[in-house]
């Protein structure tokens, strides 16, 4: 056995001796108070708190003000299959399972994580409320190091590590090491450090392209496969490929990194790594699974090796106040999305939060596809989970309506049942068995589409900005309001789509309300894309969004095109004011305001334009061009 | 989706809509027919049979003769920690749980399996009995190579791989591509393809090291954990390491292997290799765990990407006729042990069974030692479990017989308790909870040892052979018997070992018969080592070992030395024939025959020696040496 820091084990024997029995006296009122005296390492006592439940029940977990530290290592373990995230064997101080009514309140503490942990992992409870603490990790699931010379002609670039991101150099690539954990450069992206938000125009540098298809392969075709093989799954990827880029260290905390394809990323900026997909969205702060209410207030996730929140399948989601943000000097808060609602239903409300820096969304709601692999008998379906990172999504409940979709003819479901029963073989193959007869239309190869499990939402006073990727993804047909919010993100503000042969996130957007929000300077990564853009994957001229409603919003824009409209029906974009910021250097100066196509009753009227592009609306005959005077 | 061989589709679509009702019903004798007709995939007729029990209870499932295939696309999926195995999200047509009374009757049949399965997943079941099959992978979980020139001057060696065994290079390293599965080289040995087993002296050539500690580090060592760290898991083990080999094809299906330590392989050996461990124990052949009473009967296990069977904390085995071999023109069958028992109890038998190329022990009889780390209250213990391959292992169940054991003392328990629960929190930290209160004699650091969790054994006319490593390694004090078996091992025929500090395997070999055996040339390997080794891990005087006959048996052995006493109490070795078969030159013409140290009641009389030896029995006193004339 190595030795413990003697704080440790002085810390534990004087916590099971003498402070347990105390700290777990409830009193009258059902609460449980934890002190400073656990912080070394607060998991064990959290962990039997826990699990004392429900023979000692108790409503309330309060923890004295103070920095709490959690270990895994006497952590609560469970292999779990997260939506969007890599399948994990994960540790948690708080498994949360079939628990109701209980809040747990930081009183303002700090929680600081080591390793692979998920710091609240809550199913099957109903009622839970978490409040008043922060969350973040002693070492990142990411890694940041500062562009310090560039070397056109051997198309190199050194970057200069600080000892926060320790790593190491194997056979010319690096690894970034860190508490039972490490990761290769993998995904990567460029950080401004002036505006502590993502590189103007990024795409032209990076992200940088860490593999070549150059491996020797000698009789790997022979392999046959008899079912569909997912090739989006890094791990997948692997055939064929090998490792593109090479890196040296010239001095400690100072490497080159040679074979860069794209442009070498200029002088001052930090380059942002976390890793390979498949591999790095392992530790969601809040994984919510199968919850019926569940409420956060006052939180604050400054870093997370996966989203801030993933909730599965849970009806009634408020977070008030929950801030996803960086600690120190860091770049980054989370590695992936804030937030996140997969099969949700009730009403989702994000109001008065703050997302920024996160590596991806801020939030995304939809639902999942699931592909009919096998008509078993004329009540059940075999079905493949698509995407690699929803296996084991159940698409729903004993009762839930059940469109089938041929995306081919209609966005909109060909026929409708009702769940009998879901019953999971494996993480890609369910049994889903309906209520009524399924008709003989259905054909292998069609979609399942949860009808029943989408949540109203609203997203209100919240500041969305300085992070990867888009602000909000909206596949939700019930109600949403977009209302009085702050966007500075750099892909799309507002993504509205209907996708399925990538991620398989089912929805259509409708009934969506976006007003009072001002946008800055979005969509800066370099694409040619509009700031708020519903788009379909599909080229049809099948509607699948209806019901929008843009107004009054302002629109601060370094670049022309605002609007891309598609495959919508009813759309009101009016009494918006839209000016050129000057932040940037238009990359596409050519570019109309409006882009509309296969779309009907969209109404644009009473807009101050204060812009430099010479169309304002300009259409596939959805309706009339307009030009700028 | 990708296309799907048409023979695949049309099989699931008429096993599904037609023949699955057939094939389920149960006639009078509560019998169940699968038949050739799933032939192409038989998984989910399979899984869909398994599962409808016990609703509709059998007692027998009969394959027709054929042969099927298993594919994990539709399989069962779990979660399985694996005693002496990764953990691992595996899939299996056969996930037997709380089932009694089955018997599956292949009728002769072999069964096919493809990727990351395990074939028999059988837990917390009752009375279950497998016959007449056998078990193959239709690509295996290692690769095979031929070395067809060795180069002196620059260190290399070239190897030629079949068609077989597909591998790409990537940045100069070996991978070899399955299905669904990929390996580096790994751990690796020679075999002889002329006598089918380990080339005599491999020690000398292999394992290939494939890691260095050149790596470039800069930082980690400012990576502190509180708490025990296992250095010996690979993954921990990558940090501060990088790979060493450096591989190039120079024409499809020849590639020169640079920059081994050893001696360069000789031309006309077959390199086999199975990739990283903690990476390649991932698909024994039979899982089962909390099982009381299971046979198997005419079984031959041809490949597993791990052991043939691995059965914990059961009682009550039998193997008769249970096979591991090669198969077509393979050097290797199973990647691991042939066989394995973990806190198994009652009586293991293994009759009439082949044990041959298998790339680890024939059999290995144990139990645990788990470390106290937390002293949480006078009924309770933290216990850590010390290595990454027992992980979650349960020590016992209530009322079970635990002895507290200080090694620097005493192999004997210096306390008794009786446990009360197992609570496991994680797979490395488990409470314990006694029946009587524990005594203040208790320290951290102590170990934990189920004294009821061991079984009697019986091996009986098998045929150990031609594999790595050890026959036999024995650490159960009850009664065993080794009789008229044959061995020919790469390492000890027959070990019975007392170690805490690598393995963590528990148990004292006592009362053990080993008669009229045949031990033909074991220990070529080029270890010091005897044919059968009494050794503890701890240098001390205290008994581990007593109560141990050797008699009648027949050592063929091209080299001297034949037994290795040490820490024993009351053994005899007599009436053995001992004769030098000249099979290979001789390592340690020095050596004497018998080695005996701390030991005490040693008896070695009317012994036949032909050998070459020139002291027969050789001490530090506790016999008296003996010199052969």
């Amino acid at each position: 056995m190595s030795i413990k820091p003697i704080s440790i084990v002085l810390a534990s024997l004087f916590l099971f001796l003498t402070v347990l029995p105390l700290l777990w006296a409830a009193n009258e009122t059902n609460e449980v108070l934890f002190t400073t005296e656990i912080q070394a390492d607060a998991t064990p006592a959290v962990v039997a708190k826990i699990r004392s439940y429900p023979e000692k029940a108790f409503r309330k977990i309060k923890f004295q003000k103070g920095t709490y530290h959690f270990y895994p290592d006497k952590a609560f373990e469970a292999f779990a299959f997260i939506s969007n995230h890599d399948n994990v064997l994960t540790r948690t101080p708080f498994p949360l399972h079939n628990i109701s009514n209980l809040t747990i309140d930081g009183q303002g503490s700090t929680f600081i994580f080591h390793g692979v942990m998920i710091p609240f992992l809550i199913t099957d409870s109903k009622n839970i409320r978490v409040e008043n603490l922060s969350i973040d990790w002693a070492t990142t699931f990411h890694s940041e190091g500062l562009i310090v010379a560039v070397d056109e002609k051997n198309k190199s670039f050194d970057l200069k590590i600080s000892a926060e991101y320790p790593y190491e150099i194997r056979n010319e690539q690096l690894y970034f090491i860190k508490e039972y954990y490490e990761h290769t450069i993998g995904q990567s992206i460029l950080y401004d450090p002036k505006r502590r938000a993502i590189t103007f125009d990024t795409e032209s540098y990076t992200p940088l392209t860490t593999n070549s298809r150059n491996a020797v392969t000698h009789g790997v075709e022979q392999i046959k496969y008899p079912y569909a093989k997912d090739f989006k799954n890094q791990k997948t990827l692997a055939t064929g490929t090998e490792n593109r880029l090479r890196v040296i260290q010239f001095e400690p905390g100072l490497v080159r990194i040679f074979n860069h394809i794209k442009k070498l990323p200029p002088v001052g900026n930090i380059l942002v790594c976390k890793g390979e997909q498949s591999a790095n969205r392992i530790a969601p702060a809040f994984r919510i699974l199968h919850c019926d209410t569940f409420d956060a207030k006052n939180v604050t996730v400054f870093h997370a090796g996966g989203m801030g929140l993933i909730a599965e399948n849970s009806n009634d989601l408020t977070l008030d106040a929950f801030n996803v943000k960086p600690s120190g000097t860091r770049m980054v808060s989370t590695t992936a999305d804030a937030t996140h609602f997969v099969g949700c239903r009730g009403h989702v409300i994000l109001k008065n939060c703050t997302f920024n820096n996160q590596l991806d969304d801020a939030s995304n709601i939809h639902g999942t596809y699931e592909e009919i692999v096998d008509i078993l008998d004329p009540y059940t379906l075999g079905i493949r989970i698509g995407h690699f990172q929803q296996q084991n999504f159940k698409i729903g409940k004993a009762g839930d309506r059940i469109g089938i979709i041929r995306l081919s003819n209609s966005f909109d479901a060909y026929e409708t049942n009702t769940i009998q029963s879901v019953t999971p073989i494996n993480g890609r193959y369910h049994l889903v068995k309906f209520s009524k007869k399924l008709s003989e239309n259905l054909q292998v190869g069609d979609l399942l589409e949860n009808l029943d499990a989408y949540p109203s939402l609203t997203v209100q006073n919240c500041t969305i900005s300085n992070n990867r990727a888009r602000g909000l993804l909206i596949s939700t047909p019930k109600k949403s309001l977009i209302e009085n919010n702050f966007f500075s993100t750099e892909m799309e503000a507002i993504l509205i789509p209907v996708e399925s042969g990538s991620w398989f996130e089912s929805g259509s957007g409708a009934n969506i309300t976006i007003t009072n929000n001002t946008f800055q300077d979005c969509q800066h990564s370099g694409f040619d894309r509009g700031v708020i853009r519903f788009v379909t994957e599909d080229d049809t001229e099948h509607v699948a969004f209806k019901n929008i409603v843009i107004d009054n919003n302002k629109f601060q824009h370094f670049d022309n095109l605002i609007l891309e409209v598609s495959n919508t029906d009813n759309l009101e974009f009016k009494s918006n004011v839209i000016t050129n910021s000057g932040t940037f250097t238009q990359k596409y100066p050519n570019n109309e305001v409006i882009r509309v196509v296969h779309s009907k009753n969209i109404m644009i009227k009473d807009n101050q334009y204060k812009g430099k592009a010479k169309e304002f609306v300009k259409s596939d005959g959805s309706i009339p061009n307009q030009t700028n005077k």
